[in-house]
C-alpha cells in the first residue's frame, strides 16, 4: 500500500494571508515567507510556520511519551511495585494516542485544568500564553475501588487485562468525572444512545485520574495492520523524505468512493495552482474505537488497499496511515481534535466535509449536528489559526459523464446523490453502483464484507475478517 | 445611596506580573507601567492597560448601541413601518444590556459565528486577530410564525408589549434555535428545571434573529431604581471622578452581610496594600431576571442601602450600581460573564466566590456544578487574562469575637457558618441572627421581605414591595 517514493522537488514555501475566517484560498503568487503571527492565536509572535520545514507540532514540540529503550525493563519492574489500573481497550488507544503525540503538548491523561479547559474553551493555554486546540477530553476514570487502591502513591502502573504493565502514570491528580457534565459539553446533548458514551462513560468510574505518562513499549495491536500505523513523527519524516511542501489530510471512517478521490485529487490540483510544487496526501483512516454499524478498519484498509491499486490516487503523491484514535460522533467538537492532531502528524490543510463527525440523533429524526456547524466551528476554532481548512466540495454521480463529479447546480437532473444508506444497501444486496463510483476492486471488498457478515449473523463464521 | 465624592488623590498605575493563572497577588513595589502583551490573549500585543486610565473595554471601546437623539423620532416612524418582533420580559433586558456596551463588542444580537462560538469556546475572535471572553448566548428567539412574517425584510423593529417600538435590529441574520445543544453546552446538562432554561427557552420560538442593535430609547423600567442603574460609560465616569486607580467588583444577588463586608473592607486592604492609592468598589447586584426563591431586586437594593447606612462599607470608595443582565444560573460558564462585563464597566479586579452562579441541580441531591470550578474556569478564561481574579476567602461567625471574621481552620470550633439557607429560615422566623452577622438595619429589610411574603401568601397584599 501506498509506494513511498522520494520526489526530489525543490521545496518552496508559501503562506497565503487569510480572511477571518481560515478557510484557505488560492493566491495569485508571489507568496513570502513569514510569520503568520496576527493568525496564531499565540502571544509571543513565534513564528510558526518555517521556510522549507513542515508545520510545528502543537506547543513546538513533538510530545513522545515513550520509556527510553535502555529503561524499559528497570520501569517494567517499577511498575510491578505499583497500584494497577486495567485498562480498557479504549483507554489503551488513548495510552497509544498520547504515547506519539497526537495530542501534543498534552503529557498524560489530562489533569483536572486541562480537562476544565477542553470543556469550556476547546483549548488549552500554555504556560507562554499561546492556545493550543483541544476539544475532547481525552481522561482516564476509575471507580472509588481504585481510587482507594491508590490511596497516598503518586504513580500509578496502567496494565493490560492480563496485568501486563503498559505504562506509569505518575505525579497523579485525582478529580471528580462529572459524566452528565463531560456528555453535554461536549455531545451538545445528553440524550442515550450516543455510541461513545454508551461503551466508554456510562459504566466508568466517578473518578478520572490525570498525570504525566510514560509508556514502557510501543503500543502494537499485532493484527497485520502495525505497519500502516505511522506515528505523527515517522509521518513527519515520511513528509519531508518525500521533499512535500504542503500535507493536506483527509480524515476518513468508510470506505473511499470516486466522489472521495476526486476531491482529493482536486485538492492537489488546487494546491499546486496555489504554487506549491508537491502537495502529498496523507489520506487518514481512522483506526480505534468506532460504532458497530461503521465498517470495520480491516475492511476498510482492503478497500482503500484497493482504490490506490486501482490507480484512482496516485501512491507517489499518497500517504495511507492510520489514526489511532477511538471516534466520539461529537460533531463540531469532534472534528477539531481530528484537525489538531494531524497538525502534529505535519498537515498543514485539512479537508472537512459535510457533518464530520456527525450522526444521527439517538433519540430524534433528525441529524445530531446542524451539517454546516463543523466546517463553521472548525474554522473559528482557538488554536487552530495556523491550519488552512479546506471544505469539502459536494460531489454526486454526473451521468452524463457515467462517473462522480462536483455537482453543477445549474444542472441538477443530471446528477444523482448515492448517499452511505443507499451505497450499505447495495452492497448488501450484492446489487452494483452505477459504474464509476466506486473502481470495482475496492466495490468489491464492500460486497465481500456484508456478506461475511450476513454469514456471522447467519453464525458461520465467529468474526467476520477479510481474507 | 453610595454618596459620590470626589477624592483627588493622585492616580498611580501599577501592573502586577501574573503566575500561570490570572489570580491576582500581592507584589513588592516598585510596579512598572507596562503592556501585559503576554497575558492579553491577543496577538496584536496592543496595550491594553494605559498608566493612569480605566482598563479597556472589550475590543477596545465601548459599544453603545443608542440611537442618537436627534434621529430618534425618524427612528421611531421607520420601525413603524417595519416587521415587528414582541420582546419578552428578558428580551428587554438584553437589549437594555447589549445598548449599554455590557457585552462590547457585540453590536447587537448574536449572529450565528457568534452564537457557535459562544457554545464551543466561551469567546470570540475579533477582526484583528484578538479574542475577547463571551460565555452566555445574548439571543433573540423568533417562532415559525415571526420569521415567516419577516419574510424577506432585512430589518424588523424591536416593540414591547404595547407595540411601542424599543429599537431596530437591522442587517439580520436568521439561523437555526437547536435548543437542546444551546441548554447542554450553556449549563452542562439538559435537566428540566433550570431555571431561564423554564423562562426563556423552552417555549421560545425555533430560529434565533441576529443583528444590528439600535435602541431608540435608553431602556428605563419607571421602578424608582432607574437612578441606580448605571451604565458602563457612567459607571467609567464615575470611577474617573473618584480617581480610582483600582475598581473591584462584586457580583451579587443576595443580601450581603457581614461576612461580604468584611471580604470587600480586606479587599480594599490588599489593594492598598499592592500600592493602589484609591481602590474603589463596585458593589454591583445584578437586577434582571432571578428564580422565584431569590430575594427580589427592590428588597435587595433596600438591604444594601441599610447597610452602606449602618456604615458597614465606606460610602466615600463604594459605588452601589444595579447591573442589567438577566441571571442564567449557569455555574462556571456565567461567571465569565458576569467578570466580563464588569471589564467593560471599568473593573479591573473581580471578586469570585465559592460556586458562583451556581444553584442546586435541578433533579439530583447534589449542586449543579464542583463549588470551585466557577473560580478555577474564570482564572483561565480566554479574553478574561486582563483581569485580575480574587478568590473569596471563607468567611464565617467568630463566637470569640463576636462577629464575622475570615475562618481559622486551627480553631474550627470557635467558627459558625451560617448558609443562605439558615438566613432565609431565621428573617422568615423573625429569629435573629448573632449579633454582628449582619446590621441592624440590614437584617430588618430581610424580616419585612419574609413577613409580607407570607402576608402576600396569606391573600393580604398583591405583590411585595418594600415600602
Amino acid at each position: 500500500m501506498a509506494a513511498i517514493s522520494s520526489l526530489s522537488l525543490k521545496t518552496s514555501t508559501k503562506i497565503q494571508s487569510l480572511p477571518k475566517t481560515h478557510y484557505a484560498v488560492p493566491l495569485n503568487l508571489p507568496f513570502s515567507c513569514r510569520s503568520k503571527s496576527k493568525r496564531t492565536g499565540s502571544i509571543g509572535s513565534r513564528t510558526r510556520i518555517h521556510c522549507g520545514l513542515l508545520i510545528e507540532p502543537d506547543g513546538g514540540k513533538l510530545v513522545e511519551l515513550f520509556v527510553e529503550e535502555s529503561q524499559r525493563e528497570l520501569k517494567r519492574e517499577d511498575a510491578l511495585k505499583l497500584p494497577k489500573i486495567k485498562l480498557t481497550k479504549i483507554d489503551l488507544e488513548w495510552v497509544h494516542v498520547l504515547s506519539e503525540g497526537w495530542a501534543s503538548p498534552l503529557k498524560g491523561f489530562m489533569r483536572e485544568d486541562e480537562f476544565l479547559q477542553t470543556l469550556h474553551f476547546n483549548s488549552i493555554r500554555l504556560e507562554d500564553g499561546s492556545v493550543v486546540n483541544m476539544s475532547v477530553p481525552i481522561v482516564l476514570a476509575i471507580d472509588d475501588s481504585q481510587k482507594n487502591l491508590i490511596g497516598g502513591s503518586s504513580s500509578v502502573a496502567l496494565v493490560d487485562d492480563e496485568n501486563n504493565p503498559i505504562a506509569i502514570l505518575s505525579d497523579i491528580e485525582i478529580y471528580k468525572h462529572n459524566k452528565e457534565e463531560r456528555i453535554a459539553r461536549t455531545w451538545g446533548t445528553t440524550a442515550p444512545g450516543l455510541p461513545y458514551v454508551d461503551e466508554a462513560i456510562i459504566h466508568s468510574g466517578n473518578w478520572l485520574v490525570g498525570g504525566n505518562l510514560k509508556v514502557i513499549d510501543p503500543v502494537k495491536y499485532n493484527d497485520g495492520l502495525d505497519r500502516f500505523r505511522l506515528s505523527p513523527a515517522e509521518l513527519r519524516d515520511e513528509f519531508t523524505r518525500r521533499n512535500a511542501d504542503a500535507v493536506f489530510a483527509f480524515q476518513l471512517r468508510n470506505p473511499v468512493h470516486n466522489g472521495h478521490a476526486l476531491l482529493m485529487t482536486d485538492t492537489r490540483r488546487r494546491l499546486l495552482e496555489m504554487g506549491y510544487k508537491n502537495p502529498v496526501l496523507l489520506l487518514h483512516p481512522l483506526g480505534g474505537y468506532t460504532k458497530a454499524d461503521d465498517v470495520p478498519l480491516h475492511w476498510r484498509m482492503k478497500q482503500h488497499e484497493k482504490v490506490l491499486e486501482d490507480g484512482v490516487l496516485d501512491p507517489e503523491t499518497t500517504v495511507v496511515s492510520i489514526f489511532p484514535s477511538p471516534m466520539h460522533y461529537a460533531g463540531p467538537t469532534e472534528v477539531q481534535w481530528h484537525a489538531k492532531a494531524r497538525i502534529n502528524a505535519g498537515a498543514n490543510f485539512y479537508i472537512v466535509g459535510r457533518d464530520p463527525a456527525g450522526m444521527s440523533h439517538p433519540l430524534e429524526k433528525r441529524d445530531l449536528y446542524d451539517a454546516d456547524h463543523g466546517k463553521k466551528v472548525l474554522s473559528m476554532a482557538p488554536g487552530l489559526e495556523r491550519l488552512n481548512i479546506l471544505p469539502f466540495r459536494v460531489a454526486a454521480y454526473d451521468k452524463t459523464k457515467n462517473g462522480m463529479a462536483f455537482f453543477d447546480p445549474s444542472r441538477p437532473q443530471d446528477f444523482i446523490f448515492i448517499s452511505g444508506t443507499k451505497m450499505r444497501t447495495l452492497a448488501k444486496n450484492k446489487e452494483s453502483p452505477p459504474d464509476g463510483f466506486m473502481c470495482p476492486g475496492g466495490w468489491k471488498v464492500l460486497v465481500e464484507y456484508y456478506d461475511s457478515l450476513a454469514a456471522a449473523e447467519n453464525g458461520r463464521v465467529a468474526e467476520p475478517v477479510p481474507s
